[in-house]
């Protein structure tokens, strides 16, 4: 790229914004036999909770003029009506749909997808949703980028 | 004190061991109605969880040979019996029969009570327990030292 | 104290809100001339800014049916209109009358202060201020206790 | 690629560098009208400031003699030449020419942008500029990549 | 891709697994003299240590039923195998085979490589490794992605 | 204490610098054979190392003008000259003469009282030394307030 070519694009910057929630879940497969489930998770089939930390990434280019990619409290409005009024302070298995009426476990890995889903939908046109971070624990943590294979 | 007199005494040193437990609970009264208990407790009033952090502190005197307070593994070991065994990875609420069979609320005040109670109870006895610091979230921390009034 | 005392007391607890704020400052006192400033103060002498952790703790007893010091949620709404109302995306010389009318200069130790009698003075009859821990940099921490000498 | 290609190559790995900077900005746009600034950046249009956190990135292969990328010296060196001296316990919008000169906004990507641009003029000649990564605060994050669009 | 395809795709999910480690060692190259070690490796050509900090990421498909990666009990029992049996609460220089028998250089990026081979060629034929990061110290992290060049 | 009282007294402020040292060691008592030494320390017995975090904390009333209890480069010149030059990057049972010529051992317990030995021996007349807090690990935290019994 040319250095003219350079001064008439807008520098491309990932925005992430980091927000905590707290859950109430268990790991536990209706397609799976009570002895199983205890096999394949362990002490997660029991009902515990975590405080979740996402960290939403966003990408987009520097508007010339407000220097800023998105509003932020734009963002943070999307992440209210969708991560935290759903899954805050809540029983991912009881209380969202998502996971209640599908039979989807709520493993770290399944939320990181859904957190994707709710977010993505409802972006404005000129940002692209680029990662979902999820710490379950301090030494647990979970990416999705919207793969899949 | 005197020099001749500090140097017969030993130091006093307070040691921490910090470990993490995630639960499930939620705040409700059995002596209160619905509507009040949403009122006292708010969103906290359904099922949710945490990641808690709980930092148990012991005070004594430095041993003069091995240079310790208490081997740490011995306060490991009491921590996982108690602690870890009966609150990791459960509803605080159902599965804790301090909690459960005496009607008290799981608020982290009360986590932390028990906590002390549990801890102070098996110590050895050349230590003292100081204090349990309790985090519930990283901005909201609870400290019991023993204290009553 | 015996165990039937015990039993008719309650727990004290020590309970701390962690909150932050982003402000401008710098540190100039009119008392002193231009070199004399420069020299005590450095480069902090200059206009710059901190995101600045304030940790608020209070001690009562634990309620006998609610489990709590205090509703967590009177406590913020007194640190919103306080402490975040005031100092929050401020320029703390120039914006904060604490600061600029009485030509006191906005070290971590002042600002600690002016955060004790902002809250101590709204804080309802049942609990009492134990300190304020403000943490200005991720290195240098101070702590005010109400203590004069 | 094959076992012997392997091992004539080099390893390549991200080098990241962390160093925090005090200053004060404010977000205000001289080709907006006073309201819509303050529309378009809320709290954030009055004076204020942050401890701001850069990671910066470099990559490159591992020396096979001395094990390393880069002496991190030399990469201390030129944050401390460029980015600290530049941003340090200053006001962004006055002190620094970059913004101050060509009327550019300080929001958390322009200086993102900024600190590429005067570290990568300064790297050595073996090392690449990978990423610059900065929190504004620890809910806020924003990275560079050198990526136009 | 199509909706229909996306359906009978699986979400592709990277699994980070982040443990600690305490290693004492040095940086000095045999195939260098005193003096130029000296130069080169600055304090740290003296015997010291660390607490480590390595973040170990794989990446897989989410299985449908179990809606896990991999059982991180797994990953878990393979970190404990190679990871911690080799470098924790060890002289790296002289507890290690890789690092003393070959002459190589203990320095975090030679510590990266030794932990992605070590890893790598124990994972389950479902998974793929993709990064090894590690935090030397707060400030200094490095990050090897199994590329050479 | 009148009100009148308190105007004439000055605020009581506790000032912490936090610094990290890197450092080896081994726990290790020459007063103990192999056996009883492997017992008592178990994987510490081996040499390893630690980024240890020292929380130096002194306390001295705000002066009146400055608005500070001590200027805190006069801290950090203190802590230089003592802690950081005498541990940082140091095998601390070999190269520090008060373990190694003592035959004390290198617990975090006795680094503790150490620390607190050099500081308080050269602090100014107008503060005093509170409290050495030492962080080991994440998990492991040590405080020393000076005190004997």
């Amino acid at each position: 790229m040319s250095s003219t070519d350079r001064q008439s694009l807008k520098p491309l910057v990932y925005l992430t914004r980091i927000e905590k929630f707290c859950s109430a879940h268990r790991l536990n497969s209706r397609a799976l036999d009570v002895q199983t489930n205890s096999q394949t998770y362990g002490k997660c089939n029991a009902v515990h909770g975590h405080n979740y930390t996402a960290e939403i990434t966003l990408k987009g280019t520097v508007d010339a003029i407000t220097g800023m990619v998105l509003d932020i409290a734009v963002l943070n409005e999307i992440i209210a009506q969708t991560v935290m009024k759903s899954l805050d302070h809540k029983n991912i298995d009881e209380d969202v749909p998502y996971f209640r009426d599908n039979d989807i476990v709520s493993t770290a890995e399944n939320i990181s997808v859904y957190i994707w889903k709710v977010i993505a939908e409802r972006l404005p046109p000129n940002v692209t949703l680029d990662s979902i971070k999820l710490h379950e624990t301090d030494k647990n943590v979970f990416v999705f980028r919207g793969e899949y294979a």
